[in-house]
């Protein structure tokens, strides 16, 4: 089984090539795999299989759950295709669980994905470390709880899961704190639902983008959105770009393959020692 | 750049075949490497170069600083080379910073490794969580307190590095925590100088055993042993066995490798995105 390893922001992928749908990944291989001692570790895997007229993106998360769709992950894997000479450039179109996924390779190297249209749901709050931070509530097929705060988020606890309104999100939430450092700039972490803090988020940076856009021109479509807006948007793994506009939200930033190889047979199986 | 990847208990390496000494590994090159989002991943790098008679281990930490010798880790290059049929079993001699290490291929598949002989330095006390434990300081060529404690060693927080008398450790102390669970059988956590808690430490876990020796079976010798003895030592990242002579430490467990593959080009010479 060949794989490559890349990132997008320090959010980190391992891209098994199966043109011909032939492996079948079970959750447990799938963890076994992503385990960053035992295994070759990363946040999750990204199976490419070859479709009637393109790819489709088998994204699992490192614990072996499928997911719809990742932001982060899909510039990887674009990456990972134009440089193999899989897909042609700059525009391809990706099939995820969520639908086809519009992709486009920038001429300076990065790569930008359409992530559709935030839903803006209303307003609700996150407790972080015993004091209540007021959020906005925004879909991005996932749930995502913005929080513009004051402080310096690298000062703020997100070790701890921030505790959210369960009326409002009966599954969990993605939780941002989010402060604007300038014009059109921000700084944002996350805490991800069942992942915790991370180095970067893509839906969770649209989200924050969404807030500030949302307190900064607020408007009657709820996300403050009359013309395209571009938020660079500094994360712990490095910066990505979102723009806003009133169809659609995109996503950029770098994509990087770091190594490409093989797993072990003898690994693969299981054998010992 | 070629690379395998593998572990011994837990403990992670990148192996960098470079026969011919043409590599200069810088220790930022190093550190991005075993940077787990945006490189490969590993607690350290292991390059193989060859010499008059047989393989140099070049044993790097994660941070890209050198260290003499990594009882795991050398476990792990053995696996290597013997897989590759760079070197023949089931006995072989490896050259590290710390001089010639003895090395052996268990019929199992198990790999043992000659630590030397463990010296007694005397007792003192580690700080943990508030509370004060008494251990046994013993050098391996690397500084260890070894406290037997009543308590499941998984309940002791490890996440603060334990305070330790810099009278008798001035340049600070690997510290275990270590519990008997049986005749000749051991619990232990560490938390290693410099790196943290780890799924497991090589010459920890012969440390482990030479406290509860002293312990059980306590001599004139210091270390306590009179005939030779096998301790089964359990990690959080599986088991090892450790067998002490009068002459010499013994560590024996599994050594696995993951994967193999390739170092992309434009990320070493550290292309942008």
């Amino acid at each position: 089984m060949r794989f490559a390893k890349g990132h997008g922001t320090g959010n980190d992928f391992l891209i098994l090539p199966d043109p011909g749908d032939a492996f079948s990944l079970s959750p447990s291989l799938v963890a076994r795999i992503c385990d960053r001692r035992t295994g070759l570790g990363a946040d999750g895997v990204l199976r490419a299989v070859r479709t009637a007229s393109g790819w489709f993106m088998d994204y699992r998360n490192a614990d072996g759950s499928i997911a719809e769709m990742c932001g982060n992950g899909i510039r990887v894997f674009a990456r990972y295709l134009l440089d193999h000479g899989l897909a042609e450039g700059p525009h391809l179109v990706v099939a995820t669980r969520a639908g086809l996924r519009h992709v486009r390779a920038e001429p300076g190297g990065e790569i930008t994905v359409d992530m559709g249209a935030p839903v803006v749901l209303g307003r609700s709050g996150a407790v972080i470390a015993g004091t209540r931070y007021d959020g906005l509530e925004v879909s991005l097929g996932n749930p995502h709880l913005a929080c513009l705060v004051d402080t310096p988020v690298g000062q703020l606890d997100l070790s701890v899961p921030p505790a959210v309104d369960p009326a409002r999100f009966p599954d969990g939430a993605n939780v941002e704190v989010v402060r604007l450092r300038g014009e059109r700039r921000l700084e944002m972490r996350v805490h991800e639902r069942g992942s915790g803090p991370t180095q970067s988020c893509g839906t969770g940076a649209v989200a924050a983008a969404v807030a500030a856009q949302t307190a900064s021109f607020p408007s009657a479509n709820g996300t403050g959105v009359r013309s395209t807006t571009t938020w660079m948007v500094q994360v712990p793994g490095g910066e990505l770009a979102v723009t806003l506009s009133q169809a659609t939200s995109q996503l950029t930033g770098p994509a990087v393959i770091v190594a490409e190889g093989e797993l072990d047979e003898a690994w693969l199986r299981g054998d010992p020692a």
